[in-house]
Protein backbone atom coordinates (compact mmCIF):
# COMPACT_ATOMS: atom_id res chain seq x y z
CA UNK A 1 0.00 0.00 0.00
CA UNK A 2 1.23 3.32 -1.05
CA UNK A 3 1.66 6.21 1.65
CA UNK A 4 -0.89 7.93 -0.50
CA UNK A 5 -3.88 5.53 1.10
CA UNK A 6 -5.05 6.75 4.70
CA UNK A 7 -4.63 3.52 7.36
CA UNK A 8 -8.63 3.69 8.69
CA UNK A 9 -10.55 1.45 10.77
CA UNK A 10 -13.19 -0.61 10.93
CA UNK A 11 -16.39 1.51 10.03
CA UNK A 12 -18.24 3.33 11.40
CA UNK A 13 -15.76 6.39 10.98
CA UNK A 14 -16.37 10.37 9.38
CA UNK A 15 -14.88 11.51 6.08
CA UNK A 16 -14.56 15.22 4.97
CA UNK A 17 -14.48 15.14 0.99
CA UNK A 18 -13.55 18.43 -0.02
CA UNK A 19 -13.79 18.96 -3.50
CA UNK A 20 -12.27 22.24 -4.81
CA UNK A 21 -11.16 23.85 -8.09
CA UNK A 22 -8.23 26.49 -8.07
CA UNK A 23 -8.06 29.57 -9.26
CA UNK A 24 -4.25 29.49 -10.64
CA UNK A 25 -1.02 29.23 -9.13
CA UNK A 26 -0.25 30.98 -5.59
CA UNK A 27 2.78 30.64 -4.17
CA UNK A 28 1.05 30.68 -0.65
CA UNK A 29 -1.24 28.18 -1.04
CA UNK A 30 1.36 25.40 -1.13
CA UNK A 31 2.73 26.48 1.91
CA UNK A 32 -0.21 26.76 4.18
CA UNK A 33 -1.85 23.58 3.01
CA UNK A 34 1.10 21.90 3.98
CA UNK A 35 0.97 23.31 7.34
CA UNK A 36 -2.96 22.54 7.33
CA UNK A 37 -2.04 19.22 6.45
CA UNK A 38 0.23 18.85 9.75
CA UNK A 39 -2.12 20.92 12.31
CA UNK A 40 -5.05 18.32 10.83
CA UNK A 41 -3.12 15.50 11.88
CA UNK A 42 -2.28 16.88 15.46
CA UNK A 43 -6.33 17.22 15.77
CA UNK A 44 -7.99 14.72 18.39
CA UNK A 45 -9.91 12.38 16.43
CA UNK A 46 -7.82 12.42 13.33
CA UNK A 47 -7.08 9.01 11.83
CA UNK A 48 -5.60 10.40 7.81
CA UNK A 49 -5.98 11.89 4.94
CA UNK A 50 -5.89 11.23 0.89
CA UNK A 51 -5.72 13.67 -1.81
CA UNK A 52 -5.56 13.81 -5.47
CA UNK A 53 -5.05 16.76 -7.50
CA UNK A 54 -5.06 17.32 -11.50
CA UNK A 55 -3.10 19.65 -13.40
CA UNK A 56 -5.65 21.59 -13.57
CA UNK A 57 -6.13 22.81 -9.99
CA UNK A 58 -9.11 20.35 -9.34
CA UNK A 59 -8.83 18.47 -6.94
CA UNK A 60 -10.53 15.87 -4.19
CA UNK A 61 -9.18 15.92 -0.15
CA UNK A 62 -10.84 13.16 2.01
CA UNK A 63 -9.81 13.54 5.56
CA UNK A 64 -11.05 11.07 8.09
CA UNK A 65 -12.07 11.18 11.51
CA UNK A 66 -12.75 9.30 14.19
CA UNK A 67 -16.34 11.25 14.90
CA UNK A 68 -18.25 14.41 13.90
CA UNK A 69 -16.97 16.03 16.54
CA UNK A 70 -13.63 16.19 15.94
CA UNK A 71 -14.63 17.49 12.52
CA UNK A 72 -16.77 20.27 14.05
CA UNK A 73 -13.60 21.14 16.08
CA UNK A 74 -10.91 21.19 13.30
CA UNK A 75 -13.46 23.46 11.26
CA UNK A 76 -13.28 25.86 14.12
CA UNK A 77 -9.49 25.55 14.95
CA UNK A 78 -8.67 29.53 14.85
CA UNK A 79 -5.23 28.59 12.45
CA UNK A 80 -7.23 26.39 10.56
CA UNK A 81 -10.29 29.20 10.18
CA UNK A 82 -7.62 31.67 9.03
CA UNK A 83 -6.27 29.38 5.81
CA UNK A 84 -10.40 28.60 5.34
CA UNK A 85 -10.54 32.61 4.73
CA UNK A 86 -7.51 32.64 2.39
CA UNK A 87 -9.31 29.69 0.72
CA UNK A 88 -12.43 31.40 0.24
CA UNK A 89 -11.18 35.36 -1.11
CA UNK A 90 -7.96 34.09 -2.83
CA UNK A 91 -7.39 30.53 -3.53
CA UNK A 92 -10.83 28.54 -4.71
CA UNK A 93 -13.02 29.58 -7.82
CA UNK A 94 -15.17 26.67 -5.95
CA UNK A 95 -15.22 23.93 -3.16
CA UNK A 96 -18.01 21.50 -2.07
CA UNK A 97 -17.70 20.31 1.41
CA UNK A 98 -19.56 16.87 2.52
CA UNK A 99 -19.55 15.46 5.54
CA UNK A 100 -20.30 11.71 5.51
CA UNK A 101 -20.59 8.85 8.16
CA UNK A 102 -18.79 5.61 6.74
CA UNK A 103 -21.03 3.03 6.71
CA UNK A 104 -19.14 -0.12 5.08
CA UNK A 105 -15.91 -0.02 3.72
CA UNK A 106 -13.07 -2.75 1.71
CA UNK A 107 -10.29 -2.62 -0.41
CA UNK A 108 -8.29 -5.00 -3.04
CA UNK A 109 -7.11 -6.03 -5.06
CA UNK A 110 -7.70 -9.22 -2.95
CA UNK B 1 -19.50 26.08 -11.13
CA UNK B 2 -17.02 24.26 -13.24
CA UNK B 3 -18.86 20.65 -14.89
CA UNK B 4 -16.32 19.01 -12.52
CA UNK B 5 -18.60 19.51 -9.79
CA UNK B 6 -21.42 16.89 -8.65
CA UNK B 7 -24.85 18.89 -8.57
CA UNK B 8 -26.35 17.24 -4.93
CA UNK B 9 -28.94 17.73 -3.45
CA UNK B 10 -29.66 18.60 0.79
CA UNK B 11 -28.23 15.77 2.59
CA UNK B 12 -28.65 13.52 3.50
CA UNK B 13 -27.43 11.29 0.58
CA UNK B 14 -25.14 8.73 -0.15
CA UNK B 15 -21.23 9.16 -1.36
CA UNK B 16 -18.62 5.76 -2.91
CA UNK B 17 -15.37 7.14 -2.01
CA UNK B 18 -12.97 5.13 -4.33
CA UNK B 19 -9.82 6.03 -3.95
CA UNK B 20 -6.93 4.16 -6.09
CA UNK B 21 -3.52 3.76 -7.26
CA UNK B 22 -3.09 2.68 -11.18
CA UNK B 23 -0.16 0.19 -11.52
CA UNK B 24 0.54 2.16 -15.36
CA UNK B 25 -0.34 3.10 -18.31
CA UNK B 26 -3.47 0.37 -20.03
CA UNK B 27 -5.40 1.60 -22.94
CA UNK B 28 -8.37 -0.57 -21.87
CA UNK B 29 -8.74 1.15 -18.84
CA UNK B 30 -9.73 4.33 -20.71
CA UNK B 31 -11.90 3.20 -22.69
CA UNK B 32 -13.70 1.38 -19.84
CA UNK B 33 -13.75 3.73 -17.11
CA UNK B 34 -15.35 6.33 -19.31
CA UNK B 35 -17.96 3.19 -20.64
CA UNK B 36 -18.46 2.75 -16.78
CA UNK B 37 -19.21 6.62 -16.30
CA UNK B 38 -21.63 6.82 -18.75
CA UNK B 39 -23.34 2.94 -17.65
CA UNK B 40 -23.20 4.85 -13.93
CA UNK B 41 -25.24 7.70 -14.67
CA UNK B 42 -27.68 5.59 -15.93
CA UNK B 43 -28.39 3.85 -12.77
CA UNK B 44 -31.06 4.37 -10.46
CA UNK B 45 -30.13 7.15 -7.56
CA UNK B 46 -27.68 8.66 -9.17
CA UNK B 47 -27.41 11.59 -8.36
CA UNK B 48 -23.67 12.77 -10.12
CA UNK B 49 -19.34 12.23 -9.75
CA UNK B 50 -16.21 14.09 -8.88
CA UNK B 51 -12.81 12.34 -9.46
CA UNK B 52 -9.48 13.48 -9.58
CA UNK B 53 -6.37 12.16 -10.65
CA UNK B 54 -2.61 13.34 -10.42
CA UNK B 55 0.13 12.28 -12.59
CA UNK B 56 1.34 9.26 -11.49
CA UNK B 57 -1.75 7.48 -11.22
CA UNK B 58 -3.14 8.28 -7.81
CA UNK B 59 -6.90 9.15 -8.10
CA UNK B 60 -10.15 9.85 -5.41
CA UNK B 61 -13.36 9.30 -7.38
CA UNK B 62 -16.54 10.44 -5.78
CA UNK B 63 -19.81 9.05 -6.53
CA UNK B 64 -23.10 10.34 -5.38
CA UNK B 65 -26.14 8.47 -5.04
CA UNK B 66 -29.52 8.98 -3.27
CA UNK B 67 -29.76 6.08 -1.16
CA UNK B 68 -27.38 2.75 -0.45
CA UNK B 69 -29.73 0.18 -2.46
CA UNK B 70 -28.77 2.15 -5.35
CA UNK B 71 -24.96 1.41 -4.57
CA UNK B 72 -25.44 -2.18 -4.18
CA UNK B 73 -27.58 -2.31 -7.16
CA UNK B 74 -24.75 -0.37 -9.00
CA UNK B 75 -21.80 -3.09 -7.01
CA UNK B 76 -23.33 -6.12 -8.58
CA UNK B 77 -24.29 -4.64 -12.07
CA UNK B 78 -22.77 -7.29 -14.78
CA UNK B 79 -20.86 -5.07 -16.96
CA UNK B 80 -20.06 -2.98 -13.62
CA UNK B 81 -18.80 -6.23 -12.74
CA UNK B 82 -16.80 -7.32 -15.56
CA UNK B 83 -14.96 -4.09 -14.96
CA UNK B 84 -14.48 -4.26 -11.32
CA UNK B 85 -12.73 -7.86 -12.13
CA UNK B 86 -10.54 -5.74 -14.27
CA UNK B 87 -9.33 -3.80 -12.23
CA UNK B 88 -8.65 -5.69 -9.84
CA UNK B 89 -6.33 -8.35 -12.07
CA UNK B 90 -4.75 -5.55 -14.33
CA UNK B 91 -5.00 -1.86 -13.35
CA UNK B 92 -4.86 -1.15 -9.74
CA UNK B 93 -1.74 -1.49 -7.22
CA UNK B 94 -3.70 -0.47 -4.43
CA UNK B 95 -7.46 0.57 -3.70
CA UNK B 96 -10.08 1.46 -0.88
CA UNK B 97 -13.86 1.68 -1.14
CA UNK B 98 -15.57 3.65 1.07
CA UNK B 99 -19.15 4.20 1.24
CA UNK B 100 -20.83 6.81 2.96
CA UNK B 101 -24.07 9.04 4.64
CA UNK B 102 -23.61 12.47 3.46
CA UNK B 103 -24.63 14.21 6.78
CA UNK B 104 -23.83 17.96 6.09
CA UNK B 105 -22.66 19.60 3.12
CA UNK B 106 -21.72 23.42 2.33
CA UNK B 107 -20.02 25.39 -0.74
CA UNK B 108 -17.95 27.90 -1.29
CA UNK B 109 -17.06 30.86 -2.01
CA UNK B 110 -19.66 32.56 -0.25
Amino acid sequence: MTPNFANTPEPPYFVVVFTSQRKGADQDYEATAAAMATLAAAQPGYIGVESAHDANGFGITAVYFTDEESILAWRNNARHKDAQRLGRERWYEHYEVRVARVERAYSGPL
